[in-house]
């Protein structure tokens, strides 16, 4: 850490809300905000008033010369080149030099972007439960299924800067469910909380026994309500949650025969199911492992308080940040 | 290169052989040898025989001031400790701390060893189609299926120092082939050599046309028949290098959804098959590729002469070889 420079800010941009803060490097977020993401067409607009928040904490926290650099989590952010690019999610089209509109705004502050499941995993090993580990797996499970690879201790970006899509490995190759990017049998199909939505119609459309969740609009039932299902014991929700364990469970197999990592991490809404979510998962992967790897990989949630971990996430990216390359 | 010492040794040892050559940097063998793999029990006494072959290839390249290092390409080797751990097909059991071993008859030149796929990929890396390439898979295609991952310009050893085992993802979740593994569905159990000779068992069995596979005993079958017949437009020859193509470029499409390589480079006997091999491989892969990579990650053969490459890989890492940690 630069003495001269204690802070970073991070910025998770969400497709509906952008979240900032100033995070000192014990992971501590001293001043924050937020503004909407959706409400400017232009992103120069977006910018503008994202960069008056920016330097309004960036005041508050003692100045410019403070800030050794500021992160940025975002859909489709390419580390390489500080764009986001051909977001799905977000108003603006085509390439944004993102990382470099924001720098102009705060006095030329370096500016770091990544996507936001690379975030999270810088988050993970700077604040979180990957302290000291050098080779370890962010699995993000959310609306869908996100991944932040980390190898002798750098994340890994590929050659396009768009490497580590493990929810889009292909899980089911026959009659395989359609994914949203538009193939079938995807990992995030079936264990995103969306993915647990759809396999909790799929049971009870198949099923006869009882369940309290058929007293729930099957096209209406989220994660959420199988969730508070199993927490009631009832039978259809536990093994909504055994089979989405154990096809975790079959997929970390494949990811620990790539990389070897000492850890796979898991982050996002889902994890909230704790021991329902862990244990198929542990059970699936010592029946899934290669005999070399077997019980070498620690499985793990993350150790970062949901609310903070999408700003620290982005704000760990600060502490390496450059001025941006377009 | 250090112009004092221009040259390094490349060690690789197989099942039968260990041959050895003295390297200069644009990948020249300039001296070589061989000695039996198996012909010792003791591995002290194995050792004893490859430095004497080693020490006479040095004093003809001008003695041991001349060499950078050591590369040694050995089953089950482990980079971070030099050591063979619990090789199947190598007579000495447990863990053997080859690469000191090796050291200390040699003048305490320094010694690195890893696995053949990785040497493989080093030595592509140093002298091959991977020049220049930061991000590249190499996919070995001989007796079983290897690989060498590079990310960044390092090779991936995990936390462990045996990541890289792409061989062992599961490619067929139901009614998977039984791999030498012990698990079912394997990558390796289709599309090594092995198992390209399993699939022409199975179709022979299975299918009624005719095939000049059927004047071979099954049994007997080898690769390089179902070559041979496809090279003479065997119908169900050519059938089998399809499937197994197609399934390689299923297996590609979710490696390059881990770390997104600049290149998949391909080697071992099942490459002389050339575009029979690689067209199938490259329609699968375009099928089955999610879209923000379509058409990013080059498909390649090996540039490294088949008869050299071995020993090419492990010396390529003689020249990064620091003192062996044991």
């Amino acid at each position: 850490m630069d003495n001269n420079k204690p802070y970073v800010v991070g910025i998770d941009i969400g497709g509906t809300n952008t979240v900032f803060g100033v995070v000192d490097a014990r992971g501590t977020i001293l001043y924050s905000g937020s503004i909407k993401t959706g409400k400017h067409a232009d992103v120069n607009d977006y910018v503008a008033e994202l960069a008056k928040g920016l330097n309004a904490v960036i005041e508050q926290a003692g100045g410019h010369d403070k800030i050794k650099g500021i992160g940025v989590g975002a859909p489709n952010g390419n580390y390489f080149n500080g764009c986001i690019e051909f977001a799905a999610n977000l108003p603006w089209k085509g390439k944004i030099p993102l990382a470099q509109l924001i720098s102009e705004q705060v006095g030329g502050i370096p500016v770091s972007l990544t996507n936001d499941a690379n975030a999270a995993a810088i988050g993970e090993m700077t604040y979180g439960a990957a302290r000291g580990m050098k080779d370890f797996i962010m699995i993000t499970l959310g609306t869908g299924v996100g991944s932040g690879i980390v190898i002798g201790g750098n994340l890994v970006y590929g050659h396009d800067g768009f490497a580590g899509e493990l929810g889009h490995v292909i899980m089911r190759r026959h009659n395989g469910r359609v994914c949203g990017c538009g193939r079938h049998g995807c990992l995030e199909a079936y264990t995103s909380a969306n993915g647990v939505a759809r396999t909790a119609r799929e049971y009870l459309e198949i099923r006869k026994d009882e369940s309290v969740l058929r007293e729930i609009d099957p096209d209406a039932i989220t994660s959420k309500d199988v969730y508070d299902a199993a927490m009631k014991g009832d039978k259809i929700a536990l093994e909504i949650f055994e089979s989405t364990g154990a096809m975790l469970g079959e997929a970390f197999a494949d990811f620990i025969a790539f990389s070897s990592p000492e850890a796979i991490i898991l982050f996002g809404g889902l994890t909230k199911a704790g021991d329902l979510i862990m244990n198929p998962i542990k059970a699936s992967l010592e029946k899934n492992i290669l005999n070399a790897f077997a019980g070498k990989t620690k499985l793990l949630f993350s150790q970062l308080k949901e609310s903070d971990a999408a700003v620290l996430g982005a704000s760990a990216l600060g502490w390496e940040a450059k001025e941006p390359t377009v």
